[in-house]
């Protein structure tokens, strides 16, 4: 089923779709805080949550033109959350992506206004809509809803007071899975979610994609852990070993390498048999949960 | 006109009502990032921007139960813009509202949380109109729509960065204008509207009191400068003088602080011709416009 899909034509052609949009919002960009905002939007994610939206509003048949709005807003809350998290106050991260980070290459106080600026941005995106959606726009409210609950103190924001609260300390399994839902899975949960509303899923649908974006946002966690210990710096735009250096509790960590890889997997499988009953309009979602594992940045 | 109207009743009674809505939202405070969401929440604004939302609501007859949420998110807004000033990469401040400020009382990282959490909840607020309020969906996407684009890089973010490009410059009038009016006067003309919009007013109303915020925001700026030179610091609850400390660009600065006081007046009374062509039902924001010029804190 999976053999005719080729992903990094798929990736390719959506990341450019999303850079796209993302490049044309700022016409003017002359003030400091649309430079500051501009440099760490486009500085070269992976547009995983974008792509996942738009994955999964067409895995559930759903057409509509405005999602790419709704996939901007996913990467500018996501940017957001890396500006905020690499300042002094928490992280210190210098590099990112492969560049000076946002506070390194601007100032502190540009970084922390150009995070809330891609935070507002992104629900002034959302909440763009227009008359001409007049009929959709209830769809848009239910999504605002659950992408501003995943982003917030009981969702990602949680998430990283956790993760500053465990450095350090050896948390147990469980701890660590629930910091790493709340950090990066609420937001990937939401991306997935999002789609297939704004893509007119079914009730059914909708809860069988809560279970591959649960599985996948994991997944995808516990092989940035693994990369973290054995990824290649170049590639990866980012020191390896950093987590170990500041005594983060990780997979790697409590499991071991080679469990942890085992354990990735079985969240992956568990991912593709929440798809079983797509048909294959889903196999960008089937492609994208392999690729999590096996990506190598 | 005037004379029968109770602002202080008024203002009180409104105030009562946000803070008891404030007060509810969070039913559990174990967190760190919730008790210091509350701390600078409930830390006893003037809440200005919910009242003003709630009295143009009022102003043009409208009937709206869910404004309440309007009004949370506005204060919610707020005061996450105040949390992030005050940090020291921004204005380095200690004190605000008589306590000390956010990143004091917790730390730095907790605090510019505590006001992305804010603001993400502000729009979870917004968009949690709910089946019920369906066919008042797209007027909520609308007050959504404003009070982003108030409060982002074109706005509110942008006043902000302004104002720290001018710290030490002597700036020229027409300079500091467009900067308060991007820094405060954007959401407090953004309260204003969204009482408007969810309280169903015409086109031509919305115009006039779009008029009435414009003023009443430069008004309330001037009014702070003032305050900053001649206030009493234990009324205030932060220290005069700052201002002049820091080599701000200040209306008393620029104009002297008998013209400043004239041209408050002079902004107060553009503000009331604007509503001349409402009903007794504008009595609230007739009064909040002279309470705005005559207030000691």
């Amino acid at each position: 089923m999976m053999n005719n899909f080729d992903l990094n034509s798929y990736l390719s052609s959506k990341r450019k779709q999303i850079n796209k949009a993302l490049g044309s919002i700022f016409a003017d960009d002359s003030s400091k805080i649309v430079k500051a905002m501009k440099y760490s939007l486009m500085a070269g994610g992976k547009r995983i949550r974008s792509v996942l939206c738009m994955a999964a509003a067409e895995a559930v048949g759903g057409q509509n033109k405005d999602i790419i709005r709704a996939a901007c807003a996913l990467e500018m809350i996501h940017t957001y959350s890396l500006i905020h998290d690499d300042l002094p106050a928490m992280d210190n991260d210098k590099l990112r992506r492969g560049i000076p980070t946002c506070h390194i290459a601007f100032d502190e106080a540009t970084a922390i206004l150009a995070g809330d600026a891609l935070l507002t941005l992104s629900f002034e995106f959302l909440s763009s809509t227009g008359s001409s959606q007049g009929n959709r726009s209830l769809e848009w409210i239910h999504v605002m809803h659950i992408i501003a609950k995943a982003a917030g103190y009981k969702g990602m924001i949680e998430g990283q007071m956790q993760d500053m609260a465990a450095e350090g300390n050896r948390l147990r399994l469980e701890d660590l899975e629930k910091m790493h839902a709340l950090k990066t899975g609420a937001l990937i949960e939401a991306s997935v979610i999002a789609g297939a509303i704004l893509g007119k899923g079914s009730d059914v649908q909708i809860q069988n994609l809560k279970t591959y974006s649960r599985n996948i946002g994991l997944a995808f966690q516990v092989t940035d852990d693994i990369l973290n210990v054995e990824g290649d710096p170049n590639i990866m735009g980012k020191d390896a070993g950093s987590d170990q250096l500041r005594a983060k509790s990780t997979y790697p960590g409590i499991l071991g390498l080679e469990s942890s890889r085992e354990f990735a997997k079985k969240l992956v499988k568990d991912a593709l048999k929440a798809l079983e009953n797509f048909d294959n309009k889903a196999n960008p979602l089937r492609a994208i949960a392999h690729y999590i594992i096996e990506r190598k940045k």
